[in-house]
């Protein structure tokens, strides 16, 4: 078999069977297919697509080049969770102990910030003692304990992942939607879990900026999960502004807090009952989404859920009476407000922009050697829908350094007032199952 | 400025300025941009093309990417010939002493063969003592004295077509028209001609399978040239039969020589005149194409169009009397008669695999580094057209080899007969100008 005759069959819009798929991941993993293959391969993937079948036999050649996470021996069924990544977006905290408090077990493998994007490992650490680098024995044990545990990756999964998306990102083929799917599905499916929700963000602040797009690439994983024998489901959620207040590690985790403490912005109240019922349902421990409903709202009102995040802080060697008292977490040194200069209704949020600026005032990475500042990020006061007077303030700008005018001034232009008044913007776009 | 938006810009069907593409070829051969980019840029612009414009000015950047030479010390219009390659081809042996004759300077440098097609210097190196490799002041100094030369590559022309032929041959990326026609054109236009006659061979043993596609790279050709100052014209030929009777190095040498005395197949006859009197037309020596032909008809009759390849062949070291006495020609040891098996009227011969055969039977190299048998090859008895009765010879196999009994087989099945009589296919097939 050579790598040239696949590259020109996908070329010529053909079908690539089993045998070609595997040949291609197992080369390039290796090494012995050349960067400059792989990249024109994806190239012709990128125009030509990939059918159902071929994306789920490319999703299973990546997620076994390396190491699978083998969580037999947790007891029941394992559930997982996954965002394509947004500004704002700290539903793994809130959804993971709400989950577990119900029943489920959770267990997650999570990644980290870089750009406008924050990662739940960078969040969970802002809590003080908490470590996420568990051995995957650790890891089963107290998933089976308590039921839940985020943490980073144990062993070097999903390699063929790793070198493609290197690649991809400087050859100009990250837009395609079997890639971006197998990817995604990839890592998530090697981490062993059998039920997968994901949350496919839409807009502005998300790698997918419409609603088609977002349901395409929705529906190319739920496939995916379906051929090789998963339930995954999905939720498309809108990021044409940042989801709930808070962007910015600690500043997150204090507003995960509140949710589970019944409080919290909408959007993202919203947000987390319905990812933690589609869970819950997909793991068969209720038989309606309306049951799981009513579960998630009391594991909330109870303390259940915020008890869980609890126990997991403790067993991940967290000091778990930041999360008890959230006043505790520790303020960046500057919390500068920042006014609006008329009034109007607020129309739209630039998420990526808010994200970016979130970076540079220390919350997130430019590299992926930066250090985060957990103190440092963005409050919003005001979002979309909201009325804005003349000198209200639209949000705070936390943080450690100084001289960031530049970044306020780019902070105040992410608000575009409108003089009518618009409809609230529904968070939840669409489910795929 | 960054290959990776470059390559996004052309993905997503955006026309490129003359700096981008200035910076790829400059940065493709200096290794600042690695193959892996340079890969999924070709596979972007085999997917969305490239305009006049842009094609023009890739043919430049490669074209200025090596050393030029320079013809301008050659007093008159310098003319050049190019084939796409097919099997017989042998045209260039006789184009180059007629139009020098007629009083034209041709100064071409011309390939080796690979794989089914041959190369017009391993067919002049048949000739004993015949030597291809000139300096460049030499070169200059014969088509000065005498009109005509026929070498290999003197200096590093065109480096940049040199790399990305080579990783497009692996990458599925080959069958692009603007990538193919900056191919051959920045080599061509780097090798110093005002006029340029191109033989696009369209068929089953051409690169080109259709008239269509054929006419569509002649025409990105001619476009080529006119954007960047030359006179180039194209003629569309056939080539789904061999061209002539000779395929392999000496017996062609010896049908071309055939053809200057006034005799040889009428298709490579045909061919030749108009390939002729197209250079001469271009290069302003006529003013109609009927005065050219019967200028190239002269030439031949006259025995100057001999003559002039007898004085080309002494200049460049040849024993000049084996193009007055063709039989002094060593032959191959075995002359094996192909015989058809049953009765008919041939419907076609394919030209692919008898160039394949003939590269078998010692007449072509599979790899680079193979050795060419002089005195191998195939000589054919009949053409697409002829009537054949069961027990006529089809062919003559040549060759040093012994044990070639499978591809004797091979040969007869290139011959499909057909019942009934066809017509006589034309050999031109169309011209560009």
């Amino acid at each position: 078999m050579r790598m040239v005759d696949i590259i020109e069959k996908k070329r010529d819009g053909r079908k690539l069977d089993e045998k070609e798929i595997r040949f291609f991941i197992e080369g390039y993993t290796k090494g012995t297919i050349p960067d400059y293959q792989a990249s024109a391969f994806c190239m012709a993937i990128l125009f030509q697509g990939m059918d159902r079948e071929e994306t789920a036999i490319l999703t299973d050649a990546m997620m076994h080049s390396g190491e699978m996470i083998d969580l037999s021996s947790i007891s029941g069924i394992k559930c997982d969770k996954h965002s394509t990544g947004g500004v704002g977006d700290k539903a793994s905290l809130a959804v993971g102990p709400i989950v577990a408090a119900c029943g489920a077990k959770l267990a997650k493998l999570s990644g980290r910030g870089l750009g406008h994007t924050g990662g739940t490992l960078d969040k969970l650490e802002s809590i003080p003692g908490l470590t996420v680098s568990l051995s995957e024995e650790q890891f089963i044990k107290q998933v089976n304990d308590i039921g839940l545990a985020i943490i980073g990756q144990t062993a070097e999964i999903d390699p063929a992942d790793k070198k493609m998306y290197a690649l991809r990102d400087v050859t100009g083929t990250i837009p395609s939607i079997p890639l971006i799917a197998s990817s995604i599905m990839s890592k998530k499916l090697a981490a062993g879990s059998d039920v997968i929700l994901l949350d496919v963000k839409v807009g502005d602040g998300a790698f997918m900026k419409t609603k088609e797009d977002a349901e395409k690439l929705a529906r190319a994983m739920v496939d995916i999960g379906t051929h090789l024998g998963r339930k995954v489901s999905a939720v498309l959620t809108d990021m044409d502004e940042p989801l709930g207040l808070a962007v910015g590690n600690a500043l997150e985790v204090k507003e995960a807090i509140d949710t589970l403490n019944g409080k919290g912005p909408r959007d993202f109240r919203e947000l987390i009952r319905l990812a933690s019922a589609k869970i819950l349902l997909s793991a068969g421990l209720y038989k309606t989404k309306e049951e799981a409903l009513i579960q998630v709202e009391k594991v909330i009102q109870n303390g259940a859920a915020l008890e869980k995040l609890c126990q997991m802080v403790s067993a991940q060697k967290g000091d778990a009476s930041y999360i008890r008292h959230p006043e505790k977490f520790l303020l960046a040194k500057h919390i500068i407000p920042i006014y609006a200069k008329e009034k109007g209704y607020v129309a739209k949020i630039d998420a990526m922009e808010i994200g970016l600026s979130a970076m540079r005032l220390g919350a997130g990475r430019e590299t992926m050697e930066d250090i985060i500042d957990p103190s440092a990020g963005i409050l919003l006061e005001k979002k979309v829908g909201d009325r804005v007077e003349k000198g209200d303030v639209l949000a705070y700008a936390h943080t450690n350094k100084d001289g960031v005018e530049e970044i306020l001034d780019d902070i105040l232009s992410c608000f575009h007032l409108s003089s009518i008044s618009l409809p609230e913007k529904p968070i939840i776009l669409g489910e795929i199952d």
